[in-house]
């Protein structure tokens, strides 16, 4: 013990003011540099479900929200131990493994999100999946951001056998000529990227309406409001069940704190904050699992009353499915 | 789109009462039956912090803590969306790459824990590391699944080129023969294991006092309680600070909640009561990001106050370092 004390007082008085651990370097590690592979299994009875995440887009908080003072806004975000001049609004896909079928709710950003975005085939890939693998792609709704990882920048699509499934309102609206027309100046790119995307499979598209059984095991939500025939999703299989909340919030931290916050992208502000309302209240009186598009990965957990509104409480990390 | 909607009325039809989509599956896509690697970093300032999770240990919740009703425990678990009846106390050690050199603070369970621990070097090999990468351990205390990774059931440790250091006084405690054959027959296991651990390398480990920097960014602190020598850590580089609680809580979804509650494994339940609380409260006055040996992986968060007790906010899982 005597030795070990000199030893400790030696390497003390060695370290003081250096910047390294002297004597202790074997072979240098090199910096990582680069974060895990983002996907994350979890079941929902015999389903298995993977998050997939798709990076993040950076927003400035100041204009993000309408109804609020940035004062405000940032101290919710301070709740949740978030910075509070930008805004990162992460993107998380979700996987269904339904007995060897391959569902896809949403597709991610492809190439064309913003620069922190793109790495969800990448995650997919380290998942174990492969696109052509994918049987059924089903569309909450139309925004960029979830439709675009359908169909690269050079036009192809990953998924070549892949069935797709659109909200039906959602399709008369994007697909219509005369919104299109008469959309302001500012919405005609979303409109152009829609035909885009699904200009070439058109005729093969399977249209849905909310509340059915879209597929076994997958019923759809109306939580229009967001855009006009937007989705969410009740998982479920056997007892189990998990709702998918899509754009229910465009992001966990701050509107399911204030859900009568209202986002620049919510195309019916007023719409959108009953659909808020009514998934988040869902999710409480069914004590289900929740997950959500635009929460931090994996961005699965459980609603809670919290007096006059809610809170998102992530589910733990299981290291065994 | 009269097309599309034939199409899906037909497949809804076909689908009701079947297990699989039918017709969907162009090749059958296996299950993953596998998590994700536990891996994730992180950065303070230029150091890089890898959280490692050697999986968890399941206990019946009855009995885990000694003064507290069952039904008030069962209720704070249930804030945190975890299960009721066993409780998951989950094992994550943090790795430190700071300039190259490569510092391990606890090695976890090796091959000696639970059978839902053990995973910590498929994980850390996962990383990107390998064992003889590793330069220095730095142990918070003595308990076997702290200590176990460093000495394999065969008597081999996987880390042939790491200093290690050990807290004075919990090497003094454990290491006393005084204290060996005076201790209750249900702790002479432990003892025994202590020296299974550290015999073979007693005459070089190096012990370290509470308050000091013991190597460059990495500052000890006093926790005892839990253990005679119970050490916490702060880290730091340049202004950016975190502190590694190690097990200040056994869980955090109950001691941060209830830091007046007292688990089995708390050596001096009072004392480890008042560090508890010194360590909370030190938390949330340095604003400063922590993580926790016991909290759900990547067990990364900030502590803030709620009310008369507190809470752990998470940190949002970043897919970029």
């Amino acid at each position: 013990m005597q030795i070990a004390r000199r030893s400790l007082i030696g390497l003390a008085a060695t370290m003081v003011g250096s910047s390294a651990l002297p004597n202790f370097s074997k072979a240098k590690a090199p910096l990582s540099n680069a974060q895990n592979a983002g996907f994350y299994h979890y079941k929902i009875g015999d389903i298995e479900a993977t998050a997939i995440t798709d990076g993040f887009a950076e927003r400035p908080l100041a204009g993000f929200i309408k109804n609020a003072e940035l004062v405000d806004v940032k101290a919710v975000l301070s709740q949740s131990a978030m910075p509070q001049e930008t805004l990162r609004i992460p993107f998380t896909t979700t996987v269904l493994n339904i007995g060897g079928q391959l569902v896809l709710i949403d597709t991610g950003n492809g190439d064309m999100g913003s620069p922190k975005s793109g790495s969800w085939m990448a995650n997919f890939k380290a998942a174990g999946f492969n696109p052509e693998q994918v049987d059924l792609v089903i569309f909450s709704h139309f925004h960029g951001d979830h439709i675009n990882g359908y169909r690269l920048q050079s036009g192809v699509s990953p998924f070549k056998n892949a069935q797709i499934m659109v909200p039906s309102i959602e399709w008369a609206f994007w697909m219509d000529d005369g919104q299109f027309s008469r959309s302001p100046e500012g919405m005609k790119g979303a409109f152009a990227n829609v035909r885009r995307v699904f200009d070439p499979v058109k005729d093969k598209v399977i249209q849905y309406e909310a509340g059915k059984e879209i597929v076994p095991g997958i019923t759809s939500i109306a939580a229009f409001g967001h855009t006009p025939g937007h989705m969410a999703y009740m998982v479920s299989s056997g007892s189990n069940k998990h709702i998918l909340m899509s754009d229910t919030t465009n992001h966990t931290a701050l509107f399911v704190r204030r859900p009568e916050w209202t986002v620049i992208f919510d195309m019916d502000a007023e719409q959108a904050i009953t659909s808020r309302r009514k998934m988040l209240d869902m999710a409480v009186s069914d004590g289900a699992e929740v997950s959500f598009y635009h929460a931090p990965f994996p961005a699965t957990g459980r609603i809670v009353k919290d007096g006059s509104t809610y809170a998102l409480v992530p589910t733990p990390w299981s290291t065994v499915l």
